[in-house]
């Protein structure tokens, strides 16, 4: 039987509108709803007085503003904002024995990591840049490169220029420079770059080759400097010269089968609704609990959507490392937003609060249901590389496109994206996996939904059923045998670095 | 006769070295270098004991930090900063008398502006962007606009996206959010985008319609969001669709003979050397001066590298209101940089301290020289549109992308680049004359550099001479009879959006 309406936790007092409810339709046996519910919005189980909590996910979202009757509808200005947790008094190590589903498989076709990470799961010419001067005689370069040379090697797959607004007019020793320099750095490592590097500078910016090569790195074999170069038909020819011996390289790459502990996925969510945390976010939980306990490695990130959730993830890090780290990085951005003049109430957007999240907290508690209920191995700062194998809680602003870049920074070889209004998001350098959490976007974006995960909210299939066939889709983008959407189009994003330090 | 080493002022106790000179060859008559000095850099004139003040531009650039002997190098670890001047006690209308040179023509083609200021240089379909999501899709729907439709309407010059990494995930209420809001706002409004506006969102980000948008103007003829439609084949196709109507009413522009007071110019530099401040910019200055003089307005920017002669712009500010508000922008800079842990000492790059710029304020007092000596008319907060006619100091970041795309955003139909260095810089939407500091330059980048100012240092040609035939070559290139080689190439650097508010 079709659902109407959702409760989360036998603790709420609200419950999810699965479609909208009108004025005077029952939305659960014996519930009449007062006014219109829309679509993914709260309904009141009971009455609801003013000052009392408001519970989903048997988590108190907010504090009601004005009594709440029975079958009332609850949206952003029904509810004030709890506390955030504190972060001095983190507790860890409180669920470290949730038991996980068994993977069905334990293998995929991945292109192993000449520097001994994660492995590769597509083989990309990647030509880096310090500096954004070059950028506008690179992508005339590259535009020539993919159509004349890349069809001659049919092992590669792509030819991408990490281009960026960094490198110059930037206080580059200032507090919070070492993210992006980081970022830059740790792309140039990327798996799926097979470890030729090539980069193109320009020779005067801020950004030196020493920040981001190691020394015997910094030759002619992978480094061109523009104003060394005699005009700009020699640019072009230098840069496609370099290309091609490159190419040459990469073409040598073949898959072979690797243990699933060689994967490293990402997972992040953009244009989330409130059935975001119902469907499609607890699918992926779901996929990276079996990937973890295959021994992949799984990252979920994004500080303002795990912000008031911060004593949840405590209670699942490993160790007190693990979880001084989490409250650093979580101090780091608060910090961060309170210096900006901004703080969580800048998050949910406007779509978000249409989609029916009211506030952060209930974003969060959502959002975080992406990260399963495996513990939690590592925290990293933005863009570090894991040193550990298992469920990492990689800190990144939330903003879709410089978490992709931190995430991608990190190594990631598979990004899996949940998503609830619909967003085309793509990365050039990694297949991204489109999750709908409501089956009537997969039905408007069939060409851009990847996987519906709409069918929890509807009754048709659980979220185990759902996660594994989630899980064999990951693993199958991962070793090449499926192409997601955006892959498949060559949707692909713009590279944002974070940069927390000012421009000059 | 070709000079060896120039002096810029008669209070000067250095000179330049316009090639390098040996240690024991002759710099000037009587002067004998005591080591190696190299191209651009500094040489004593005299001997200048510790602590005693450097002396260039008739200014003090610093104060020496050991005793220079007579003939010695003085580089960027001779000398310690100077105080910069205090914004408080800024005094203004000193300097309002300086004869302009008379422009040699009055006119220019240009496309008239619907909204009324100044006229395009170019005629363009720009797609503008709410939101970073929508840019993939919407990049693969621009090459075949450009592929399939442009070419039939040859009155149009380009199909440019406007595409950033603004809009969602960003605190977009934080002090600071109005300036890339802005931004976005008045590109919207470019004069070579003749009135058309086209807008492609996604529907559910923090950067809302009616933040740049009138309301009037918020329409199915001029907006698509990609959450209203079915799919990325229907999304393409609305694109295409939409383009084609607005190339339709591009094609019927055409340039009219137009006064020079409807020409709006930007001034930059980047990659800047110690010839810069001898040649490039005062040729462009004195281009400057003859455009001011004829009506035309010239914008000049890049706080950092105007802050340490504040003074000297003050003075030749018209009136108390435009010396008040330099003093803002400029403590409003000056604040964002400490409160990113930031200061002056950022700039100049180690490039620039290669090409012989010591420190800051010798860098500045060459930059300041591009804005002639016209009286200063306005002051602009960072893409603010000018209101009145003249030299206007228009505040940016130095960055030559975050200029760029502020300079565009008043504006501006031409930009016209200085550097000494070298750097490949282009934009999509106006085109930009590279001007050279050193004719060795030229000779490295022949087909990337414009004009060459090289010959001022070398004794060749005078700044008059060289400020005159780049006036001619800025008016030919927005009439469209002379198109920058960035232009013909097709180099273009991506926007960068400047922005100080936080992301989230």
């Amino acid at each position: 039987m079709k659902k109407t309406a959702i409760i989360m936790n036998e603790r709420d007092n609200v419950a999810i509108a699965v479609e909208e409810i009108g004025r005077g339709a029952q939305a659960l046996p014996g519930l009449i709803a007062l006014e219109r519910i829309p679509q993914g919005h709260k309904i009141a189980l009971e009455d609801i007085p003013q000052g009392a909590a408001i519970l989903r996910y048997g988590v108190e979202l907010g504090y009601a503003l004005r009594p709440i009757k029975r079958g009332g509808w609850i949206n952003e200005d029904s509810l004030r904002l709890p506390e955030m947790p504190d972060l001095h008094d983190l507790r860890w190590g409180l669920r470290l024995d949730a038991p996980l589903p068994p993977a069905p498989r334990d293998s995929f076709e991945g292109y192993p990591n000449p520097y001994g990470g994660p492995a590769g799961t597509r083989n990309i010419l990647a030509i880096h840049t310090t500096v954004q001067c070059v950028v506008g005689v690179l992508n005339i370069a590259v535009e020539r490169i993919r159509r004349e040379l890349l069809p001659q090697y049919l092992h590669v797959q792509g030819v991408v220029p990490i281009s960026h607004d960094y490198g110059c007019g930037v206080a580059i020793s200032a507090p919070g420079a070492d993210i992006p320099i980081r970022t830059l750095k740790n792309l140039i490592r990327h798996p799926n770059f097979g470890g030729e590097i090539m980069l193109v500078g320009l020779g005067c910016e801020k950004l030196t080759l020493d920040m981001l090569l190691k020394p015997d790195e910094i030759n002619a074999e992978n480094v061109l400097m523009l104003q060394e170069i005699e005009g700009f038909d020699a640019m072009l020819e230098a840069i496609y010269a370099m290309a091609e011996r490159k190419l040459k390289k990469l073409n040598e790459r073949r898959r072979e089968t690797l243990p699933l502990s060689k994967l490293l996925v990402g997972l992040q969510c953009g244009g989330s609704d409130a059935f975001s945390g119902v469907t499609a976010n607890p699918a992926a939980g779901y996929a990276a609990d079996m990937l973890v306990g295959a021994g992949a490695t799984v990252l979920f990130s994004e500080a303002s959507e795990v912000r008031d959730g911060a004593h949840l993830i405590a209670e699942r890090c490993v160790d007190e490392a693990t979880c001084r780290k989490l409250a650093y990085e979580l101090q780091w951005f608060d910090d961060y937003l309170e210096r900006g003049g901004a703080d969580r109430s800048a998050n949910p957007s406007p779509g978000n609060k249409e989609g029916g999240l009211s506030n952060i907290v209930e974003k969060v508690m959502g959002a975080i249901a992406k990260s399963g209920t495996a513990p939690i191995v590592e925290v990293l700062a933005p863009a570090e590389r894991p040193s550990k194998q298992g469920m990492i809680y990689a800190n990144t602003a939330a903003s879709d496109f410089v978490c992709g870049t931190s995430q991608l920074a990190s190594g990631i070889g598979v990004q899996v994206f949940m998503t609830g209004r619909g967003t085309p998001y793509g990365l050039a350098a990694a297949p991204v996996i489109k999750v709908s959490s409501r089956t009537a976007l997969k039905q408007q974006w069939g060409d851009l939904i990847d996987f519906d995960a709409g069918p929890a909210a509807t009754g048709g299939m659980t979220i185990a059923q759902l996660g594994e066939s989630l899980f064999h889709q990951i693993v199958d983008v991962a070793s090449g045998r499926v192409r997601p959407a955006a892959e498949r189009y060559g949707i692909h994003n713009d590279l944002c670095l974070f940069n927390p330090a000012p421009i000059t």
